[in-house]
């Protein structure tokens, strides 16, 4: 109860008072309130510092204990060493959490090691930790940003990201939020002294906001806690882990970020085999699990139907599904007479990977074999590459007379009518500067698909990786069901 | 001598005929004319057709015979059952050599197969064959485009490809020029009926303008030449390959696509690990090794220094990197203590990945630590990551005051003092259609930093894997000197 009031107070916060706000426009406390008045934060906002003038329209005061109101959360931009005093200061006013942007803690030195456990000892029982050395939380309901957040959406979504590192954060809801996702809670954690990646689990995973957890991961702080709490959100709340410092160099990079303890390859290995939390590797696929868990929230099955525009993206559709465990099964006679019946005899093939000769295929041509593939039982997702030339009259200087934007209606149409996951690949045809029109028209037509409950991706081999984990994810979930899970 | 004779006319062709022009302009030949013409093709083009009246500003001849003066090249688009007449005509013209993009042949079905041995046997010894079932042939100095390419550079380059599948080549030329990559000799060979992977690969083996070759390759014809020829490339033109149809689904679409022999995983591997060809898996992968080999024509060595903006890119960036095989060595205590006298005391790292803290870094702080990075002889390549942020302004709304551009002319600037390979890490901040800005600015820094000699892909792991790939490629060829491979 007492916990949950303290994460009520840090995710929507009524007041934020920002200690280490001073003269120079530079420093950590003046971004920070910046940011929070140009997120638009409906509390109330306190400037502290102990020798400050008034600034940025605020009264400056000496210390926290000075502000007459309640305050529920503190973001401290201090130098380290003033840190223990603004600590007490906190836990004299009643304040219940503070997250601390300073660095300089347990990832740097002995001393600073010292100094961070002088903090968790000042705070213990009285008052809650996020960082140090951390960027702090945003909370789009709560009206909460992180530091260079000014302008993160203001709107609210479903996904909640927690992570070791702050650049990471901020860079992930840049990519996720531009691609049209959205937000629960995004917790930057650092060096993680008192809440740490358990806390923020265990809440989450019973917040009604949060149906997705992407997490970035250097060290844990309780191995054990945090296997049982992984395993117990199989089913119910999928949990995207990249886990930093899997190798001997990350490991020492680990101990300069964070000061964490990487762990061993093995033992996460083993994580990622007995929990059923989704194991990525990099930006790239935290961007695109966190993306395809959100967006198919019932999962797919992994009998993929493949329709492309051309022979050789046939071939490379396949290798790279049959290479992450996903099945293309050959067209059963029925079919293979449909399609054949529909498709012109010469350079197309009617096996699955169905190709329908080319990018340009005639719009009702590629209906036509939409639908008869998803009228086959056989196949439980449909993944369509290579048909979305939006480019043409630059690539090519003529009009586009082959209705592009039909083929887009026509698969719009046909995800509506199916309740099977439909995936499209749209490529990057060209980064040339002049050509950028080229790269609007695509974003334009995966926002249109997304809108319209298709996932697209820029590559085949990202959009077949993603969609291996998400059917190996609900797989186990649906296989650990009546097991051990059920008693937790 | 003949047989480089025929390659003349296929690569410099003074006329070229066009076989199957007729009324409907979709029709592959009419296609074809108008893309030369608006290629601007500086030889004669001659229209053919039994029944066809002029068209395009052209005379259309009854049949190749009817052309009065020489022809060098014949493109042929008219339907499969006409080819062999056509080819029979070309003989009895004395024209060496034909493309031929109808499709319908061994792919199809027993009949085409018989086909497409009756043209074989009728040219023999007296015409080459390109196709069927291809795109042709792009040769910028030749003035010569294959189908959708009227826009292709008119510059040449180093490069040349050689692809099975019209579809990827395409794409590649598209995708890769955007780049400002640039092309000698691009072959798209279909079903590969007489000219085949072997072939070509001779040729360009000996073409001056040639110093990388990007092979995408379902099937080859003489396993055992084509083992000793990419042997015989190593140290000499780095040779990249992407096998189709490694996988049993991809076999499958591999035989309905060009109607090849995939071959066996088993032996492609024992290839790729006895012949230092270059293995890459997909699209992706072909553009950024084709991007990072005709860069660094003299390769790259392994020890890694990595300069970050920000801990959690370095502990992502020493991962990626040890997984490929590179290696990040500790900084020695000398260049530690260069580097603590520069970076700030916390927040940073001067370990190896050295960190200077984040993305906007003072410019003459990042320059500094360039350049002691740089003094240290235990690294033989540069690597920056997360260091650009040329999309600050509609990130964050406000105006850039930290010198991203500064910090843009330091790398080139440091990049120019130095022998040693230097790569920057360009990543896609945000998809977001209102600020396609970003992403403009982000392909001009990559202009830049190309034209400064710096290499820039969008992610650290592709990044990491094209690098791991250049330094393997070199080392291999750097130990096979003075093997037999100097017998050859």
């Amino acid at each position: 109860m007492d916990r949950l009031k303290k994460f009520e107070s840090i995710f929507y916060p009524k007041s934020v008072a920002v200690v280490g706000v001073s003269a120079d426009e530079q420093k950590a406390g003046n971004r920070f309130l910046r940011v929070m008045q140009e997120f638009g934060f409906k509390g109330r906002l306190y400037a502290v510092n102990p020798d400050g003038n008034d600034m940025l329209g605020l009264k400056v005061y000496p210390s926290v204990r000075d502000i007459a109101e309640p305050v529920d959360l503190v973001f401290i931009g201090s130098p380290a060493r003033s840190v223990p005093q603004v600590i007490e200061d906190c836990v004299a006013k009643g304040v219940p959490a503070v997250e601390i942007f300073t660095a300089g803690f347990g990832e740097v030195d002995e001393e600073g090691h010292r100094l961070e456990q002088d903090i968790v000892r000042l705070a213990k029982g009285k008052l809650r930790i996020i960082g140090p050395n951390c960027f702090g939380v945003y909370c789009p309901r709560g009206g909460l940003t992180l530091l260079p957040g000014s302008r993160y959406p203001r709107e609210s979504g479903s996904i909640a990201v927690i992570s070791q590192s702050g650049g990471w954060v901020t860079d992930f809801i840049w990519a996720a939020s531009g691609q049209g996702l959205r937000f629960s809670k995004v917790i930057s954690y650092g060096n993680a002294c008192d809440l740490n990646e358990i806390d923020f689990l265990e809440y989450l995973a019973s917040d009604p906001e949060t149906k997705v957890i992407a997490a970035y991961i250097e060290g844990v702080k309780d191995g054990r806690r945090f296997f049982e709490l992984a395993k117990s959100l199989l089913g119910k709340k999928p949990l995207i882990v990249w886990k930093g410092g899997l190798t001997e160099t990350g490991k020492r990079a680990v101990d300069s970020h964070t000061g964490s303890l990487a762990g061993e390859r093995a033992v996460w290995e083993a994580f990622f085999r007995q929990t059923g939390a989704v194991r990525v590797d990099g930006f790239e696929e935290l961007l695109d699990n966190t993306a395809i868990f959100s967006h198919f929230t019932e999962g797919a099955g992994r009998r993929v139907a493949l329709v492309g525009g051309g022979g050789g993206v046939g071939v490379a559709a396949s290798d790279m599904c049959e290479q992450v465990g996903l099945e293309v099964p050959a067209s059963p006679p029925e079919i293979m007479e449909q399609l054949r019946a529909l498709l012109p005899p010469i350079g197309t093939s009617a096996r699955n990977p169905v190709d329908v000769g080319h990018p340009l295929a005639p719009p009702s041509l590629f209906q036509k074999v939409l639908q008869t593939v998803l009228s086959w039982d056989g196949i439980d997702t449909l993944l369509v590459d290579r048909i979305f030339f939006y480019g043409l009259p630059l690539l090519m200087g003529a009009p586009d007379t082959t209705g592009t934007d039909k083929r887009v209606e026509v698969l719009i149409n046909v995800a509506r009518s199916t309740r099977k996951p439909v995936l499209a690949v749209l490529g990057e045809l060209t980064s040339d500067i002049d050509m950028i029109g080229i790269e609007v028209g695509r974003r334009e037509v995966q926002r249109r698909f997304r809108q319209a409950g298709i996932f697209a991706l820029p590559s085949i081999h990202r959009t077949a990786k993603a969609l291996a984990n998400l059917c190996s994810y609900y797989e186990k979930a649906s296989s650990s069901r009546g097991k051990d899970y059920d008693k937790s």
